[in-house]
């Protein structure tokens, strides 16, 4: 596991002072998490809520979580310096940092919460009116999507990949404040490129939910009384919301593609393992799984 | 959901007395667990558990979960009445029956606790010693092995398939008491054929582990800094006993082959969806995905 202490960044020194206003474009399960993390730790930071039911902001307000919200996107809303963080679908992040970048002052940094980091960054550096976005990936979550679901502490010790796209970028002021934000409600920071993020991811997180969607389907409903703890965990991630997973799925698409093929392989081993009777073939297999697997839960050297 | 009461057993009229001796052979989590749910709810029952290892059996008695315990099946060890429960790995369980057969007398019930079902009948019911052999699974387990992990409360609420072979068996008494020992450590019994069991759970339980297997596998270990909750559940089951698994998936291989090729099957749909670009077919995979998964926790109708 060498690869373990070179992505995991460290604290870089004592915490500076916390943003004066958090603003938090998409209040549902993660929007809302952010929004209750920084209302537990800095309860003197403005915390507003952007997003398109005024009825569902006034519930986040009222359930403690926002202490402002609105609709609209517009300059008033922005002090003059805070940080804006898109929790929106990743299809729709690009599009949102444009309108926040052109709404807002030099020293408001933008950030986001998305699964997808590549076409996000490409797009936002296309657009020069975008130069204070720094892509993130707090990994963090839940099947039930909604800001009653969230959770103030959700992020404790997760990891927030930070996804700095200037040259030299790695060093300025924007990923500097981007990184303590995410440190201060709890993540430890990983840094790396947005294309690297997405061939990883693809392979963490993206591949698994594809594989518990293939096993609920291939497995039907026929059968389910006769369903243990093993389809249980497996499927759970399938219960997903289809429309946000199309989004992460066709917006990484490159490499979810190549991630399902690797594990196309792997299927047809164990298929043409089983069909040749070869059962020390089998069991090599699945011992080597289960290493993989054990690995996980073994702590970083 | 129509299949649901239709494969559900009832209890059926008040409790019969329960055995006065319980024969365990394998404790391991399972023979283990099956122990401490007959200690608890019959302490007046002797649970005799039979096993390789002195050491091993010594430690379980000591634990509480065995009355008595023994490393060899020889006939002094059946009481006149009893039942007789094989918990070995399910390459082991025939071959065991058979000895249990030759050693104990005409009213000590056998049956077993093996996830495969019909390559164990099928042996079983060509030996003229094992007529008095009722094929069982009980639907419960976990990653750890070992009686250290027994569970007096493991079968609580879960299912227990209960595979009779004799025509007629259904209502024969070695059937009836096989079923009224499960329900007593808390199962609800489902009958079927050991050829209908085995097409079943190739898809809700060895399908699922191997998708577990094959994902851990696709992912390796170079990027596990980055894996969420969702590697972490698809893949939980991948770190079982892979000698046991082996056993398991060449035990009931034409199931097992034929339900991943319909695992290839959605992943190949997948993948060219993607790779075509068409959002429309990914979200409906993915929705038809969620709603199988989503049917496991709908109340039966």
């Amino acid at each position: 596991m060498a690869q373990w202490p070179s992505i995991i960044g460290m604290m870089e020194g004592p915490q500076a002072q916390f943003e004066d206003c958090v603003i938090i474009i998409g209040v549902g399960l993660i929007g809302g998490s952010i929004a209750a993390a920084v209302r537990k730790r800095f309860p003197e930071c403005r915390v507003v809520g952007v997003g398109r039911s005024q009825e569902r902001l006034q519930a986040a307000e009222a359930a403690g979580l926002l202490t402002e919200s609105t609709t609209e996107l517009t300059p008033d809303l922005f002090a003059a310096s805070g940080i804006a963080v898109v929790c929106l679908p990743v299809d729709m992040i690009a599009e949102s940092v444009s309108c926040i970048a052109d709404v807002s002052g030099p020293d408001v940094v933008i950030t986001d919460a998305g699964s997808v980091k590549g076409a996000i960054c490409d797009a936002v550096v296309g657009n020069p009116t975008a130069s204070r976005f720094v892509g993130s990936h707090p990994i963090a979550g839940g099947e039930n999507g909604g800001f009653e679901f969230a959770d103030a502490d959700l992020f404790e010790g997760s990891v927030c990949v930070v996804t700095p796209t200037d040259s030299g970028a790695e060093s300025s002021r924007q990923v500097q404040r981007t990184r303590q934000f995410w440190e201060a409600i709890g993540c430890r920071i990983v840094n790396m490129s947005p294309h690297e993020h997405d061939a990883a991811l693809a392979l963490t997180s993206h591949l698994p939910h594809v594989m518990a969607a293939a096993t609920a389907t291939a497995v039907g409903v026929d059968n389910l009384a006769l369903a243990g703890t093993g389809f249980r965990d497996v499927t759970r991630v399938a219960a997903g919301d289809a429309r946000l997973w199309e989004a992460i799925l066709t917006g990484n698409r490159d490499s979810v593609v190549a991630a399902i093929q690797a594990a196309e392989i792997v299927l047809a081993g164990f298929r043409e393992a089983l069909v040749q009777g070869d059962q020390s073939r089998v069991e090599a297999l699945l011992e080597h799984a289960a290493n993989c697997r054990n690995t996980l839960d073994k702590p970083p050297q």
